[in-house]
């Protein structure tokens, strides 16, 4: 038995997420549909983020163990093959060490929301951005944002369906940066609430758009209270960018 | 009546290109569809540039006159609104003289090519980029460019249905540049032939991947024959940039 730790790119599109479903396409399920294909085995893969319907990873970290004998290459190469058409590619393959975890194991996500702040509809980035049509006041999401950064109890910010033991997250960057007609939110913490990004980024859009000042930002979550939450940003804007591990993973 | 300039952007994916077909759908056939239920009025629109299909555009130029009197806020916001669901918006409307033509009056258009240069498929830009999996020699394909650029006769690089008068165009730009895992080759001329950006892509990705020597370039112009061309780059890796016009346009 070899544990595969894989780097995996995809669009959110038309999938109902990471997770494995009953009733819709999941990325998971992709995966290790193809993973079965190529070894005759039962396969299950783990992620380091279980993204929602519609976000999109640049680089998801997974993992998953095959009986079979494979080189990184073939693996790759196979499963790329096997996943047509969907929109998943497997960019990175390696054996990692039995305990390796690509969930329990990261010790840090990065996640990027893509904001397109312009009146005209979207065509090539469909999809892609929340399109906000309002000029976004850049400089009070920036003053904004720096109030969620630190250890905190992100209540305000966490989904009802949030299953995680405690609201208290270190949210280590919150970086709101104009990038031509875009805003792009940089997001990292050890581990994030179910939505939290989505839920911040929702705000500071309300403060972009002067809805909000910044102080609400503060006052959002000093609230601990999700009924203070102003707006929880649309998935296609998010994209899980980066899963860390510390040591070596072999 | 006035004339009105128009700046496009579009997802080429579901065109035939920018020509109006009886066969399928096209972008002026939206646009003027467009117009024509906002006016009531028979419409007929002319761009800088008559794209093929699938080629994208990034800031198309196009002009059209109307009868009805409007202001160029709404003109854009309605033909935005009728155009959904196309992949098509419209950027910015301004009057401008009734003997203004996008196509006429053009004194430069800029294209983008974009080459994925990776091993793995592509996922969130399919139909986007070209994607080519051999590692690219990007200082190979400078020294080929550089012998197209400049005043040439490029029957090599055109499509046996060009229309063009002339062979003969002067290439002012074509530069080649790593940008992450893609390569971006920016071509620039007053004119250019049918399939010419497409036709030097292509040799310039033979040259990346080795098959040519940058010399050969030279030699497949200087052969002022269609034979000589290496290969065709797909459609979907080019985005119509910019179309440039001097003086006053109103």
């Amino acid at each position: 038995m070899t544990r595969w730790k894989l780097i995996l790119e995809w669009d959110g599109a038309p999938f109902m997420g990471w997770q494995r479903q009953d009733h819709g396409p999941s990325v998971q399920g992709a995966l290790e549909q193809a993973a079965a294909r190529m070894t005759g085995e039962q396969v299950t893969a783990y992620a380091a983020g279980r993204t929602d319907a519609g976000v999109h990873a640049l680089a998801m970290a997974v993992h998953l163990d095959l009986a079979k004998d494979l080189t990184a290459i073939r693996l790759k190469e196979g499963l790329n093959a096997l996943l047509r058409p969907d929109p998943v590619a497997v960019l990175a393959a390696e054996p990692v060490a039995d305990d390796w975890h690509a969930r329990f194991s990261c010790t840090g996500r990065r996640y990027l929301y893509r904001i397109s702040n312009r009146r005209a509809p979207l065509t090539l980035d469909r999809g892609r951005a929340w399109r906000i049509a309002k000029p976004l006041d850049v400089g009070a999401m920036q003053e904004a944002a720096a109030h969620l950064v630190g250890r905190h109890d992100f209540t305000t910010f966490r989904s009802v369906h949030c299953q995680s033991d405690s609201p208290v997250k270190t949210l280590d960057r919150l970086e709101v940066r104009q990038v031509g007609e875009e805003i792009h939110v940089h997001a990292a913490a050890r581990s994030f609430l179910h939505h939290q990004v989505r839920s911040m980024v929702g705000c500071l859009g309300l403060v972009g758009m002067g809805q909000w000042a910044p102080e609400r930002m503060r006052e959002a979550l000093e609230a601990r209270d999700r009924d203070a939450l102003g707006l929880n940003a649309p998935a296609e804007g998010l994209y899980f960018a980066e899963a860390l591990y510390e040591g070596p993973s072999a």
